[in-house]
């Protein structure tokens, strides 16, 4: 019995030392990315981080500098066949109408309700869009905008897919931002989307929190009220975190250069620039490229107005931007592709 | 021998128990707050603490929404006998001067070398003020000021301590800062300062990465030049971070409302409103009383405008604030103190 019994504790021991080494094994050859295919741009990312987070490798990089930055719509989910806040502004618009029909004698207003996007896109400031963002993006405390923003993804269906908005995010890019936040990464969103917008929700679709969500935004205004402090929404000191502005935002609130920089259009060619050239520490710039008519938009090769490439993938080869092709680098797109 | 051997595995065992059993609890008993007298003020920082952090209490916040906020002069280190960045801007400004004679022709530029405040003061916007920061703080890139501030934390010395500036934090503070970050709240600057001026050493001076620092700036200007990307600093669409602005500050960058607020002034005053009436959650707000003329400096009783108590002080009971008496609350100021 008491040879048994030490045979048993010795026993458990050994098979609990294997177990242990086998599930170490187990995890080191977990693939990180199951949604990507094989090939250069997954093997880019993978190595960027392999080379980054390894002490003693010659690219190692503190983990306090592991910034990378994502561009939301067309990057982290879809921009069509409107982006996503657009649909959110018709929608809200459409809502605002019917309390209030006065509105439909703005010219602006009932093109919106038309889609005539041709006549809001007029003029160099796209005017006929800013005033009907500002219809539905300002006047309002802040609250009131998060509650109609939560309402909204409630209710609202993608045309297309028939699934809430927030549920069309890409699996492979919510891979990559687990991917790196377990490297020691800390993830930001720099879009051109309204950061009170994305903020409502980035937490949690993407794990993303707010203070790590740089956007668009007009400069609120403080009250105290006798029910307690408000900001309200306004459209002054507009700032367009978009093009040359992403570079702009990322330096008014993260205050350093990331090492890695995920884009898909020209807006987010300055935010590849300021990430890879000439940056002190070894960097990655990535472009999603939508190649994928079937499954999802093929549109991104060439520009609406000149028809010619988009710089940004123009100039991938020579900046070094690793370009992934949805079509043949993405097993999956959506969660519930799987 | 084999007695021996297997009694002193024994006796091994046992004492390593003992230890971590001892350690354990000698690191329980643990003041976090070693310079901190014993009083309401610490005793109101610890209880906040502990009820939102232990799992279970009714005042329990989840460790994504513990946002701690801190005022910088006065609250973190002194503002006297200036602001610590406004010594920066002279100190720059002599140095400028003594390369561009031509400048002293700028009779601001004058007024600003010979002291002359009242005139830098002059008009409702401080005209002179700004434009005196604006020679000084703008019409060159994020990396050419980063130098300027780092040469001068290296070379000025304080006129009262001898010290370089960055020496001059407050001891007591800096355990607050380290005691909320061991307790999972991420801590923010909310200051008036400059952002850019204070992201070049908050990192390395109280822990507090550049992306969680907030305050006041002027938007930059993107330029990929044939040496790499650089970011042109200006006065343009300038934000300023200070009394209402702080709020606004807060939601811009940090998009939720804090639970801890740390301030010394009525430029703090709407922050701490913002973060203590109506908040959902458990909150927190202390002001830092300048009470000691003797080993630090007793100015913030008054109103220099209007000699009437500081709105802030004159609230704080009626809010619920913790005012700390410099005096009698602090063991000692600076760490140099110790």
């Amino acid at each position: 019995m008491k040879f048994f019994r030490t045979f048993s504790w010795f026993a458990c021991v050994v098979t609990l030392g294997a177990l242990l080494a086998l599930g170490t094994q187990a995890f080191a050859e977990t693939d990180p990315l199951p949604s990507w295919n094989d090939g250069p741009s997954k093997q880019a990312i993978l190595t960027f981080v392999k080379e980054t987070t390894t002490e003693g490798s010659p690219k190692f990089v503190s983990p306090a500098e592991r910034i990378a930055v994502f561009d939301n719509d067309g990057c982290l989910w879809p921009e069509n066949p409107v982006p996503f806040q657009v649909a959110f502004a018709l929608d809200s618009l459409k809502q605002m109408a019917e309390q209030k029909p006065e509105l439909r004698r703005d010219p602006m207003v009932r093109a919106a309700l038309v889609g005539d996007f041709a006549k809001l896109l007029e003029g160099s400031h796209h005017e006929g869009l800013m005033h009907i963002l500002g219809l539905t993006h300002a006047g309002m405390t802040t609250d009131e905008f998060k509650a109609r923003v939560e309402d909204w993804l409630i209710t609202a269906r993608h045309p297309r897919y028939g699934k809430p908005y927030d549920q069309l995010t890409y699996e492979p890019m919510q891979e990559v931002l687990s991917y790196l936040r377990a490297n020691g990464f800390k993830t930001f969103i720099v879009s051109g989307g309204g950061a009170d917008f994305m903020r409502v929700w980035s937490e949690r679709v993407y794990g993303i929190p707010p203070e790590q969500v740089v956007g668009s935004a007009g400069r609120t205004k403080y009250e105290l009220r006798a029910n307690g402090p408000v900001l309200i929404k306004t459209m002054d000191y507009l700032f367009v975190d978009d093009k040359k502005g992403k570079p702009v935002g990322i330096h008014q609130f993260i205050g350093r250069r990331p090492i890695a920089c995920f884009g898909n259009s020209d807006g987010d060619k300055a935010m590849l620039e300021y990430t890879t050239i000439q940056n002190p520490r070894p960097s990655l710039g990535v472009i999603i490229h939508h190649t994928d008519g079937e499954r999802e938009y093929a549109y991104d090769a060439k520009t609406k107005s000149t028809g010619k490439l988009v710089k940004a993938l123009e100039e991938a080869a020579q900046r070094g931007w690793t370009v992934v092709d949805m079509k043949n680098d993405w097993k999956v797109i959506f969660p519930f592709d799987k």
